[in-house]
């Protein structure tokens, strides 16, 4: 099942997307936002749509990030080996971890946004794990039971500043640069994200390609590691790190500019798609 | 004029503080939280009602974090010249930022909580600023108009997970470290932050003190640099820095432990106190 979240006549809502458009949830629950209806778990009932006919066509909303408001979005670095081997930095034996703050998102289709402050931005594929059930000191073999469903992710970043300091998160959270969609798909058609594989392409060209499995942290280890942390809660976000190829690392540098076009693809989900943009 | 957040027979609401108690601004207004009542801007409303007579003994309810439920906390490390030489760091040219997330915060007199994982539980005095009024690129003269008040913030850190990898943050969010009350003051009262006085006390004994004028980047910088990644909302705050002093860098270390008291006292704002309570 896939669930997204839309903008439609200036009324945020969900819905899920079938083979016809999209059937709108937030009409028909009491759920106000996708992350309030996971925290329900009642993912069965929106199944039992699946053969509705569509309110709108997928094409004829404005696509939100899949979740737009969530509590906690915990980024990932350095978890595939070609990427560290890129930046020159050491493996670590837990995880690296920042945030992004939620305003930094946008939706699929919508403008990448390179902000005034910089040239140097970049892209970076992620598969996205979106938790469903909430816990704390989640144990690993139980891990994948608290996830909701899995999506992609561009998070894109802004290099200079994010070597402004040791501490990435300027660089990791500037607005319009968090690309989320463009729809999740429940964890019931992924019983291991290890074996999904991820591509990302800019202008159609592949810049990044990876399995899954090369995580050097998996999915399962992240989900006990954050959750040991504070709790993590129904429409948390855990973007699991890039592989190697990303622009900064490349001779010469390539950068995203004004009428580019990123899109990060993962086996099993489908491909999130963003123009990019200079800010005006 | 003292703002607070607060929790009462299982409501939580918001309120004045006046010299006699709390006056109950929840039930007086339609704003649900305090980040609300503040992007109203009608402060003017609430100190109208400074003479009212107080719903409740300060004491006499539970208190929730200033903000319990902010967009952004972006909090600031090494902002101290002492506390940098401590850490054998250096000084960078930009100011370093990381994230805490809000459902690590605690209101005063809550018990800050030393998590099973770690014995290095490290106390952090710092002054907070709350956003009032939103902004993008925020010039530096500006800033000060969008500050709605100062309060008191102790930014606990579990110093090994700290230092797990180069990035701070899983030290710097876990559930119950980061203490925020005992309430802010309007910005009318303090017309320049530079001028307060911050204090750290661990059972009585003072481990931090320092003018806030010490600070290296200073508020109106940390506001226009903040602002510049993506807007800054009402009820956002930032988290300033610590001074010299921290336990980690002391010989032997100290540390939190079960049933020691902790406050940050800044002059003009008052006292944050919480004791530290091994989880259970």
């Amino acid at each position: 099942m896939k669930l997204c979240s839309f903008t439609k006549d200036g009324r945020a809502s969900y819905g899920l997307v079938t083979e016809t458009g999209i059937v709108d949830l937030g009409r028909r629950f009491a759920a106000p936002t996708l992350r309030d209806f996971l925290a329900t778990g009642d993912l069965a009932a929106a199944a039992a749509l699946a053969s509705e006919p569509a309110d709108y066509a997928f094409d004829a909303v404005t696509h939100d990030p899949v979740i737009p408001n969530p509590d906690k979005i915990i980024c990932v670095g350095l978890n595939y080996h070609d990427h560290i081997q890129e930046t020159g930095r050491e493996e670590t034996p837990n995880p690296v971890l920042f945030a992004r703050y939620a305003g930094s998102q946008i939706g699929h289709g919508a403008a990448l946004v390179k902000p005034l402050e910089s040239d140097q931005f970049d892209y970076e594929g992620e598969l996205a794990v979106i938790i469903g059930k909430a816990g704390r000191r989640i144990p690993e073999a139980e891990a994948l039971d608290h996830v909701a469903g899995y999506a992609c992710y561009n998070d894109a970043s802004v290099r200079d500043w994010q070597k402004h300091t040791h501490q990435f998160m300027p660089g990791k959270t500037f607005a319009g640069t968090g690309a989320f969609g463009p729809w999740m798909v429940t964890a019931d058609e992924i019983p291991d994200p290890a074996a999904l594989h991820l591509q990302t392409r800019l202008n159609g060209q592949v810049v990044q390609d990876t399995d899954v499995s090369l995580l050097i942290t998996s999915i399962p280890r992240l989900i006990a590691y954050c959750s040991t942390i504070l709790p993590l809660l129904p429409g948390d976000v855990i973007v699991s790190g890039t592989p190697g190829g990303v622009g900064a690392r490349r001779n010469p540098p390539l950068w995203m500019r004004d009428g580019d076009v990123c899109e990060v693809e993962i086996s099993g989900i489908g491909t999130l798609s963003n123009p990019v943009a200079n800010e005006v």
